[in-house]
């Protein structure tokens, strides 16, 4: 066999050191970045299948559930929406999804492709619904399903769920939640909020790596899905049989083959992720050690901190006040200022990643990301001190340290 | 909020030492998995996508093609399968897929599930198709699309395919080939073999971790995939518009997408898993860096080896001699012997896993990976070896080291 004429070859992984406070991925535990150096196991050794049952110890902790099928869907955050989604939809189903920002659009597009006859609700990008509204809604509509965001890092917004659950247990829907923004850094209350299925990425306030996608579903959801089963015929062997529901429409996110793979069956279906699993599980044992309520206050004093000192630079904070989630900031790009430039100079020049905005926000807000390992009082500092900086350089000026003094003065207070 | 009772918490990961000679996850490379301790940085970071731009040039020298779509799907090998698969498959087209072992029926499984009109032509596992079977059968059927697994590590054999690209293309049929168990260690002419779209993942003979579907795709699947690009209403921006045909039933696997986030574009589809990437990344630099045909005489040379050793042993090796793959064997489990008591004590006393079988072959055959980092001289001794040990532990007795004599002089006919 000839070789290619001339090879084109590169160094070693060598990434310039960055903070990373843009709405996800941030920087990672140190103790995650180790686990995932671990070499692998086979998928079925001994050692490797009770590294997957602690993962379903671990995250029904992380996620406050009792539910027997916590588990990881092999994919980046999505992934774990649309295994949730493909899984409960039958085509034909009506499914409400209420929109407060792109996630939201994300969930009705998801639903759409699985053959759900959609009714959406919208509120403008920076509010949430009142639970009236939703309520509202689903006694109108009478879905089967009722799939919503519960952060949406796209608005910085949390949508309160708790009376959600309820109404829809009493009209017979489904709830189906996409948490990956909020969980790990805000209350998410699987089991007493009453939510039915619930999907995560690593990559937000669980700050591990984008790539997996923590997973929880009640029973509600497992005989759903149950009665949708239908196995691979190269593995099929007697005591495995086909339910009479209609086939789920994707293999990889089939959570009923999915659940003879973590479950006792042990059935051969993808082959696990091992590092991505490692990683999940750190990334629980390092959030649970510090504890879940000692995390959300961290979060919340970090995002107190940060918007104190953004309004004392003079600069105005996006979004409903109230509804605010405590790991994403909001901040109006002052007028006059081109928010890519200052965001560049932010990266080149001082290393820290602010992100950017989608839709009818482009170009109007910036999003700091203050979660996980980079939810600390140092980086806070460091932030506003280099955008003051920053902005001082492209005509925006405000007094010399009040953000930072504002930031200090807002974590004193909380001592 | 209330802590759990009684947290449940779990040691560090601290695995026990294994040499993982199954069919697939196997060592990872060392520099690998350093690679994966790297810390992360935003998707958008130049930096970043300068290493998503350099993974497609590696990935190009693997593969041994100039299309410019050559990309990562973040999942499993699998989830490069259904990405190819439901992004090329119109519901109603005719798909014929050529099954010889598992993957074959996996292949079947998901073109179903895509809403293809499936033909199969099968053989007997341990058997591949003479290329004229597989030829007739696109000219009777005229399919859409040929789906067909290169090597199916089920079996052990590896499919010729440079005479089924031509015929594809007379036809007008689109092909493509799950290279998953091949990639890396035997050759995969992804252009000059004619085909239009191939998937791996790296857990085989890149000696990679499971999570991370290399993939290429020509721009005959490009303009058919293009063809039904619908972009997610949250992102949707001027200058991006809808494709008039029908849109993939699957968002996370939309190539469409896919190729916007991988491309000039950089429109946001999901968030790249870093980790994964920088683990692709790396594989392939230390493939590449060996030279691909070195490694391929490295993977049939340390067969031949270990083929050599299993049959001075007495055992009887599995399936057509003249097709099996370079980076595993079957063998068959001696008649009285109990083949997973033997797999069990190779694990727990000698910390060496093989594989076990699925479907005809279950409880038959023991399948042997000597892949990537795993195929060394030292490996296939220290297997050889511990299996005499413990197959005379149970009952079948060889010739004292005449395995590990026969692939010593395997390996030195070979210097």
């Amino acid at each position: 066999m000839s070789q290619a004429s001339s090879p084109t070859r590169f160094a070693d992984l060598n990434p310039p050191a960055r903070l990373l406070m843009g709405p996800g991925p941030v920087d990672v535990y140190p103790g995650v970045l180790r686990a995932m150096s671990t070499p692998m196991l086979g998928q079925f050794d001994p050692q490797f299948t009770a590294y997957m049952n602690e993962v379903m110890v671990l995250y029904r902790q992380i996620f406050r559930t009792e539910n027997h099928w916590t588990l990881l869907i092999d994919g980046t955050a999505r992934a774990g929406i649309e295994a949730c989604l493909t899984s409960m939809i039958v085509p034909g189903d009506k499914v409400l999804v209420p929109i407060f920002g792109r996630f939201g659009h994300l969930l009705m597009e998801i639903c759409q492709r699985c053959g759900a006859d959609v009714v959406t609700l919208e509120t403008d990008w920076g509010t949430v619904f009142e639970p009236d509204q939703i309520t509202d809604a689903i006694k109108i509509n009478a879905p089967n399903l009722v799939a919503m965001v519960h952060g949406d890092t796209s608005t910085t917004m949390a949508q309160p769920l708790y009376e959600i659950g309820p109404i829809c247990r009493e009209t017979g829907a489904l709830l189906y939640v996409d948490a990956t923004a909020t969980l790990g850094g805000n209350p998410v209350e699987v089991d007493s909020w009453k939510l039915d299925a619930v999907t995560a990425g690593l990559q937000k306030c669980m700050s591990g790596p984008p790539g997996c996608a923590p997973t929880t579903i009640n029973e509600r959801v497992a005989e759903r899905v149950k009665s949708r089963k239908h196995i691979e015929a190269g593995i099929r062997q007697d005591g495995f049989e086909n339910a009479a529901g209609p086939r789920i429409q994707s293999n990889y996110f089939d959570l009923a083959m999915l659940m003879d793979y973590w479950g006792p069956a042990r059935l051969n279906h993808h082959t696990e992720a091992t590092t991505m699993l490692y990683a999940a599980r750190e990334c629980a044992r390092i959030v649970l050690d510090e504890g879940l309520a000692n995390g959300f206050a961290r979060h919340r004093q970090a995002s107190r901190a940060i918007r104190s000192g953004l309004d004392a630079m003079g600069l105005r904070l996006f979004g409903d006040a109230d509804h605010r989630m405590a790991n994403v900031t909001g901040v109006f790009i002052p007028p006059a200022v081109d928010g890519d430039k200052v965001r560049g100079e932010l990266l080149q020049d001082f290393g820290i990643e602010i992100g950017t905005s989608f839709g009818p926000l482009h170009g109007k807000i910036w999003r700091i990301g203050t979660m996980g390992h980079v939810c600390r009082k140092s980086n806070i500092l460091r932030c506003l001190n280099a955008l003051e900086a920053v902005l001082r350089r492209n005509g925006f000026e405000s007094p010399p340290n009040a953000g930072i003094d504002a930031a200090d003065e807002a974590y004193e207070s909380e001592a």
